[in-house]
């Protein structure tokens, strides 16, 4: 038995997400079925994050183990060659420790949102990213961000669906930059809850628009209760863009 | 009648190009019946540069004559709701003088070029930008453009079914810049020949691979005749970019 790390990127578009699931395509379903086409093992890939339907990955990590002797740079090339047509493409493939796991390992985790900011519909963009008509204001946008950063209880920002154990997590960034109409969130943090990212985003783009100040998000982070979340942001423009692990 | 200038942004992928085909979408068509539905009128959308199938634009610039009253940004708002789900979009619209012409006004022409450069397929930018697996070497592909910036016979850049008089153009710019496995080519000039950027972009990938020399790019114009043309650059990555007026 090999474990390999794999790099992975893919467009969120035509998944129900990252997990397998029984109602529709996934991630994961579509990289264990091509590797059962090349070692004939029905294997399980294991992901650092579980991303939600249309969510997108730049950077996604994770390892499976294969019993059958095959090369990392074969099992890359073989996997990309037989997942087409799915959107889908391992970008690195190496062999790692057997005690290595992309989930349990990892230590930080990013993501980046990206809004287009202008009235204009999205052409070549659409689904990958959230157009958002009114004029944002990045300046606000970043000093509401700035609530949130630290270790903080984000039952706020937090789905209903949640399975994490604790509420508390430490934001370690959460920075808004624009570059024409173009918006990029950039956030890290050790983990995530579930919809925090996307959750954040939707309470700054109220700031941006000037529908909350920005001392609102630190009144939504202390109210600790959803109901005080002010907007969810679409799966569109969520990208996960990398994982971080103690050896890197 | 009053004279609408516009500007606007397409996804090339599902149209046979801008130009109205009798055998598929184009993006003219798309206009000019979405403008159909607003106004009642078949008018004739007249566009800086008429791209071909699978080419993008960011920011194409067109004119149209409507005969019946409307404000510029209801026109825009109108057309951008009526298109749909073509990927088309308005980003600008404004009145222009009667005599003001997106082709025949148009003093420069400005297209980008976006190559990812790895081994791995495309994912969400599949038919938005050339995958090229062999490692190029960027400061080759700089020199071999040089060869080509000026007033030139562009005769060997030019396809066969090119309708311009004459095969002299003036290239401005050919720039090559990378940033990560992303590449981008950026050309300006008054006017170019028919797939002459993607002509001079496929010679560059030659050179960028090492199977030409930066020189190779000047043996291949002054030889005037496209069998000496190494290669033409598929559409996926070609973007109309930007069209300028005395005006501007």
């Amino acid at each position: 038995m090999t474990r390999f790390a794999l790099t992975i990127e893919y467009d969120g578009r035509p998944f129900m997400g990252w997990q397998r699931q029984d109602h529709g395509p996934s991630v994961q379903q579509a990289i264990e079925d091509a590797i059962a086409t090349i070692t004939g093992e029905q294997v399980l890939v294991y992901a650092a994050g579980r991303t939600d339907s249309g969510v997108h990955a730049l950077a996604m990590r994770a390892h499976v183990d294969v019993a059958k002797p095959i090369a990392p740079f074969r099992l890359m090339s073989a996997i990309n060659a037989r997942i087409r047509p799915a959107p889908v493409a391992i970008l690195d493939c190496r062999e790692v420790a057997d005690d290595w796991h992309a989930r349990f390992s990892c230590t930080g985790r990013a993501y980046e949102y990206r809004i287009v900011n202008r009235r204009a519909p999205l052409t070549w963009e659409a689904g990958l990213a959230w157009q958002l008509a009114l004029p944002l204001d990045v300046e606000a946008m970043r000093e509401g961000a700035g609530h949130l950063i630290g270790r903080h209880d984000f039952t706020t920002f937090r789905s209903a669906h949640c399975q994490a154990e604790s509420p508390i997590r430490t934001l370690d960034r959460l920075d808004v930059e624009r570059d024409g109409d173009r918006i990029v969130i950039r956030t890290a943090a050790r983990s995530f809850l579930h919809h925090q990212v996307r959750s954040m985003v939707g309470c700054l783009s109220l700031v941006g628009q000037g529908k909350w100040a920005p001392g609102d998000m630190k009144t939504a982070l202390e109210a600790r209760e959803r109901a005080a979340l002010g907007f969810n942001a679409p799966s569109d423009g969520l990208y996960f863009v990398g994982a971080s692990y103690p050896e890197d």
